[in-house]
């Protein structure tokens, strides 16, 4: 069960109301980087999750990503506190609003418009978060790591929201919420390298002639060598069709009855290679013969055609 | 530029249609953790690397995904194959058809009334391929553990086709996709340990203070103690508010003119915490008091009521 | 901030493993009327709300509702348990896994493939979850009522899951879950009830002249009557084409120039209205006249053609 | 059926084009809370509902908010004419149209450039339209309520855009299709009391020891009492876990060989926690012992790393 | 298989570093007439195709787009080059980053900060790519008619996006691809024109007596003929209902037992119209009785509600 | 403005419910080729579009489009009603109606317990509709050929539709809609033609050495010719790089400033091509040399190690 304290984990200050900083910040709100996300990616991991370890890990983890979407929030709610206000009271002529609303450079006046200047669970952009966000597909070898990449890319982000805000309190809030991406992903790694061997994650192994080779399918100047595809761990080859040995084309077996009916549909949607039929492509270039429709309005006259031509190529690429 | 040869990179044979299969299948093709995902993440993520080695190394294993998203996507082609006939001709009655469609147990009438046989980009449940998949942002100390994690939960998945799998051709298909999953893991594992430092991801350092920080936000029965968040790495603390020393409170600096207009909006929306007042979810128990309303036939009479409420009651919880 | 307690809120009793109604209780862990809206609704309401009294109530039901995600979660996961296990491990044979997996009429081989057996942010069709699905705006006067639609649609969810259930531990736990939207209705009901007035929501007075008409859009058999469009509230009034008294068409000024522009395209776009052109359609019906294309090879011969549009009748509608 | 007159409900006059103002407008007609939300939302009510009143007001109130839709679309065109006219001829330069499609502090640019200025199924920011917008549930004493609260949301986005035009013919269309809200949601108003009782919706009354607790879950500085809290409606109890006196601790019954199977599984997958591995992220910061990789080319030599580490910390947070 | 060469199909050059101008190329990048939606549309149709010829068409233009995604996706990430560099180096003061990146009047603050500069699978909004772009049914019919549309509607967006810079490489670059889908409609259009009959698509034909009618739906000023509802082609009638001479009304088979149940349900939630419940919204208005609610503190007093009223009104529409 | 007749534009008899059947029916109703993309495909274009022919073509047919989206749901509607009224009222146990709701090897358990047997904005699937769906770009020559796409479409699934029902009643409706599409597309058709010329559509023409180009981009077994790579109309071509005579390699103009920040950033984070780097894929696989890591309780000791691997391998692929 969850309880809530009404004092943040880490105080905020915001100087001043700036709706165009509050709608940056939305992309740790309601982004896939944000905070939601890593709240509700660790909170169901840790629902089907039996090790006991992992489970108060990812409890304990996801129980501070709330706590720090509510941190995140309350930045975007007090950035937009005036100009919430503002709206809702019409206290200025409406091309005053309306060019307030529209000078930010991004989003901000869908923040305004739609959501009132209340934090939304979209990006900075206004794209609604979905789940497709969250990666957890429930094997922890595969959960662990999903977690330590989300981690670093929350760390990037804040980074560089960071780098984009001069208000000091925003600033160090900020931080804060950086810094603890550090520190989560040294736990989730911690947790990963606890579970031996983790690599290859699952159970299965691979087939053994493959899970060592380098194709090289991408060829011509920039080709380049390292240990990604280097000896000792890979044998490095050149890319090649059906490298089972097989005909590389794909074999089905259809009972006759499928064969059959199969046949039939193919024939009657047959593209017949040996005509060349007129299109409607040719018909939209008029290039069907003079007399062919027979009347003299059916199609336009070929003047009227002709210096269309004209006044579409006059200004050429 | 890209090239295609008309021969697979892996030869499938399948032994007999089977569109339920082939629906299952679907999750490698438009799914979350498919190839299509893969390819696209590390084809993009390869357009604006800069580093030789990984942009090659990028590019080498975004085409080899293409060409396994041709793999899988063939599979599902011939699965489908006899379906897809019999329902583009009809040559069975109505009722067999409905039948054959409806007994799969998943969605694979929409893959044959929607996409007719075609391997769709959804995922196994019909639910449509989008970009929130792919969580590349552009810097490889994030993107590589990013691939990592992607390479590792899509072994995963193709791990548990296999196991739901009979078809013995389709089993060696899928077991030469999933192990190819584990060396593309090594090789994004050996470009990002080619990176030194890459832990912290980005370039500001974290605040020492909260970096080595464990955070006990989950209490009780169940509270254990691991590598995760014990010494050396973590201090071990309970949780606690405002853990930079402040209030917790949030602060915010506004203008006057700003603060007098959020004022007289919350002057004009309070909800006001002395009154009792009458509700819509009271009218709709009936709780105004009968003289009320002044009319017979404004309310239902109490007797109907009780009735009515006597019906609703006779299942209890 | 939040902070976490390992008991539940209300202890979840499972009696056995069922794969097939885990994935109906989806609904309220991932579907639109589900716990997780129900969370994110009110607490992101809470972090713009400004009376203390709505913003105390918010944050009390927001961390609620997370207990109660918490609830049916555990429900998820325990019902998934043992099929979880049987296709990490692969204990059965292939047939065995696809059989269990591809017979319980509904989207659990999703949860089952994809997700592993956790509980997924997904619908029990495996719709994603998105903020698409939280319609808060930040007026408390339209918010309150949001909120109290939204308690009532969850309230009759649960209803229907409790009249498909029969292991009294589930229902049990879902009565409670299902008991606590009343209870939470009626908050919020009390809550929009103490500003006065609340109607309409907003500052702007509506257009005396239509804020009490009622327009009879539709016609015909069916037409009724009742206090939703009677007096004294409604003056019912016939449909009718600009009520404003002006022309109904729409008027725009626009510039010299832009008018010059736009008769430009205009006329380069234009439909020739007295032509009769030959189509596409025209010729994918073979409906050009015989001598036009010249040769020999360019459609298929009449007979052909004649004889597989008798293919095609020999099914009639 | 539906028939179309071609004169609009509302006579719409714009004195000049504004693709800026366009864009806003888009909020009602391809937004979350526009008229096509509406439309949809109350026909497809109707098509399943069978009492008679609410069944001829659901589609009354339908086919207007189509004709609305028309209205607000009619508005965006217009305003879009100058603009779509001149990307489409381009007769002005290269710099002089980007600079006008890039000028206007929202998302124009898409409209423009995407849907060449006609009126887009997106909000203001190009947020795609989505039916989770649509929230009915096919009960009349939930789905009235969330018609009461849609049309409360309508309003009061209608009342942002109007003070933020000062066109004075849009702000009047504005203000005619805001006022229709406030009286439609009088007739959904009507109709919800006209059920009795309605309250709680649906059929299975609640666990009546959990119908009228109110639960602070939220403690600290800034608790409030009100209506919504308090007796008589209320008894306000603190927070507790297990509030049906069990051990708040999940109980599943599971088959002797599903706990085999998941044992298994336990074991293969359990996280150490008595070890103190070596992780990725220690590689990642080169905190391996220098004497294991064996080689001088293994690893950056410290000297290199600890420059980097250096140009990394000249800037603190 | 594919196979890739590290030179693209056709050189990108480009001026000078220009983000806002990346993002508008997004368009065609990551929207829903851009690149990857043209190989996706045309690599799965291939799959499933077993016409050799058209087969063989669709892989050919299938890898050219993703040439083409190549191309489109270079020049953004080339545009975006300079201020990814400066974001993620942080060289110049907060205030000039955000001022860099607020000032480009569409999204491209999304893929600064959300993507790092590199090219991202949304469109110029940040709308993320869907497979609900590709509209494959699987009958090529049909399919062959979408893949014209869509190559119309790519060569259309590439002509604006034309229109809109005046960098001479990427106007060359851009021109290229455009000319390409002029190509590759022809193509479509001969494959399509090569199945005869090809109208209507399928193999069942039409009811003959509503195949060639067009109803007069939208009725006033404006009404026009031209050849898409004249003779020959079209008989012309106007709206009317039940034009199968039924009685428009739909007729159920239900079984007693459903139709019990099915009153029952519509008894326990009736409308009742004859009634005038009070309403939420009377509520909200202060319009019941004074004496009902029997205490003083129960709701505002009449003065205060009048001032209230008096705020709200100082503002006409 | 619209207006509505209670009877419906076809006589809609079903002869028995069958919400198994309802959910395919779903497919046209809020699935990607249904009647509400058609009608707002229609609707949209209708309102930007200023060719008087045109715009009321268009609103005709949009109209007829809501009228058959009013036909299929009504269908829908009364498939579900009796399981609707069943859910609803709970006259059954619970063993049942979970039978019942789990039996239809599709997603009908969503429609009943999520919409309650309302016909919801769904395809058969359960993925929400979504805006994606639509098109139109504004420009009548590429819209008029989405729009005979888009009929080819809903013709081909009425047709499957048709095929998999056995209900006389619902096939005759089905019958005419799908007739419908066909007439739809014959007007569409004609108005495209009526342009002239109409290909390439928009206003620039392409590059003339690339207009009539067809790539060979595809080798080997299934190569093939036809009309659509043939002359008179295409010169055939091999695939080849950098088909301007360029470099094939992108060029870009950064200032000097740029060029310094990128080397700073390409710099830091190079990966190193010359080590070969320990990697947490080795850690992973226990790789580190026995020595390395200093203490007995830091890795699994071999022993188990071995046993572990054992343990895997005994499933070989």
């Amino acid at each position: 069960m969850f309880a809530h304290n009404k004092r943040l984990q880490y105080t905020v200050r915001v100087s001043e109301c700036n709706p165009g900083l509050a709608n940056l910040m939305l992309e740790q709100f309601g982004g896939p980087q944000g905070e939601l996300a890593a709240a509700c990616r660790y909170f169901t991991q840790h629902l089907a999750e039996d090790d006991p370890g992992r489970r108060d890990m990812l409890i304990d983890i996801a129980t501070e990503e709330l706590s720090h979407l509510e941190v995140i929030g309350t930045i975007v709610a007090m950035l937009n506190k005036g100009s919430k206000a503002r709206l809702s009271e019409a206290v200025e002529s409406e091309a005053e609003l309306y060019k307030s609303i529209s000078g930010h450079g991004n989003s901000s006046h869908v923040t305004q418009v739609l959501y009132g200047g209340g934090p939304a669970l979209t990006n900075s952009s206004g794209q609604l978060w979905n789940a497709g966000y969250i990666d957890s597909i429930g094997d922890p070898a595969a959960d662990l790591r999903s977690n330590i990449a989300a981690e670093s890319r929350a760390k990037i982000v804040y980074e560089r929201l960071i780098n984009l805000t001069d208000d000091p309190g925003v600033k160090d809030a900020l931080g804060f919420l950086m810094t603890r991406e550090i520190a989560h992903q040294q736990s989730f790694e911690k947790a990963l390298y606890s579970i031996q061997p983790n690599f290859p994650p699952g159970k299965l192994p691979g087939k053994p002639e493959f899970t060592n080779v380098y194709f090289n399918m991408s060829s011509g100047e920039g080709d380049a060598r390292g240990p990604w595809n280097n000896e000792p761990t890979f044998e490095f080859r050149e890319a090649e069709v059906a490298v089972d040995g097989g005909s590389g084309t794909p074999e089905l077996g259809m009972t006759s009855e499928e064969l059959e009916v199969a046949d039939q549909a193919a024939a009657r949607l047959a593209s017949n290679p040996t005509t060349d039929p007129v299109t409607g492509a040719m018909l939209g270039m008029g290039q069907t013969p003079a007399g062919v429709l027979g009347g003299s309005g059916d199609l336009p006259a070929p003047k009227a055609s002709a210096k269309k031509s004209a006044a579409k190529s006059d200004r050429t690429l």
